[in-house]
């Protein structure tokens, strides 16, 4: 069976037990990574109604930023939660890795592109909040904070 | 207490009963809206390790595709749900208005800025789907389907 099968299944038991919880207007965005391993609910506390979460390959903060101030203007978050995390994918290749894996399966990159693999947790970090300081569409007027997720102990822990 | 600092004290009591699950490669990848009430991993039932999740304003694919490249060429997802819902703050407002709304507090989106919002789910979702198979940096071997999901029910539906 295939996995987008095994997703339908899976809808059918939750929509029979699914009740909305209380309509809200989400305090926070949080932007993090794809990685399989996160649920960022469980992990940062996040009930139904109270938080945009935005998920990227590193949880890099550069193809959020319309997403960001979609969720500021339209739907009036006024916190920002950046999180990177251990063990993250985008640590374990660079670039030219990525293009190299892409050729290999027929695919290939535009000119130019950049996939924001990085080495450095704290400097991925430090980047990503340049980038979004840089960002005339977001909010410079709100906390903005950046995080580190542990994916071996569950643990988040404030950077910068 | 700002919505941040709760963050940390959930992710505090979480950390303490953490236990990571088993090492596993991610079999697809899905694209939904950062809707503050969808969880996907419950509405999906995507156990740990299974998926990559990819979440923009609208589930709009335009600002995935970098993360989709990474998912397939690097973690190796081979298949794709790009899933729109009811209700999305991005089929209550147009361009004009997200504009409008920046504006008001104080910021500016880019020159020719598209913040992709749209009228019919549908309609949307083709476009995604164009969006996606228009990309050479993604797989087009690999079986793409589209949803909508029904923020009142909890159930999805195949589209298309």
């Amino acid at each position: 069976m295939s996995a987008i099968d095994d997703i339908l299944a899976a809808n059918r038991e939750f929509a029979k037990q699914f009740e909305p919880g209380p309509a809200r207007s989400p305090r926070v965005a949080v932007v993090l990574c794809m990685d399989a391993r996160i649920d960022p609910i469980r992990a940062l506390g996040l009930p139904y109604g109270t938080a945009n979460i935005i998920r990227t390959a590193g949880g890099r903060v550069v193809d959020a930023l319309r997403s960001l101030a979609v969720s500021q203007a339209v739907l009036g978050s006024s916190e920002l939660a950046i999180v990177h995390h251990t063990e993250c994918g985008m640590a374990a290749v660079d670039d030219e890795q990525i293009r190299e894996r892409l050729t290999e399966r027929g695919m290939v990159a535009p000119d130019g592109m950049v996939f924001h693999t990085f080495r450095d947790l704290e400097q991925s970090l430090r980047e990503d909040l340049e980038v979004y300081r840089a960002c005339a569409m977001v909010r410079q007027d709100i906390p903005v904070r950046t995080f580190v997720y542990d994916v071996a102990t569950g643990a988040l822990t404030e950077v910068g």
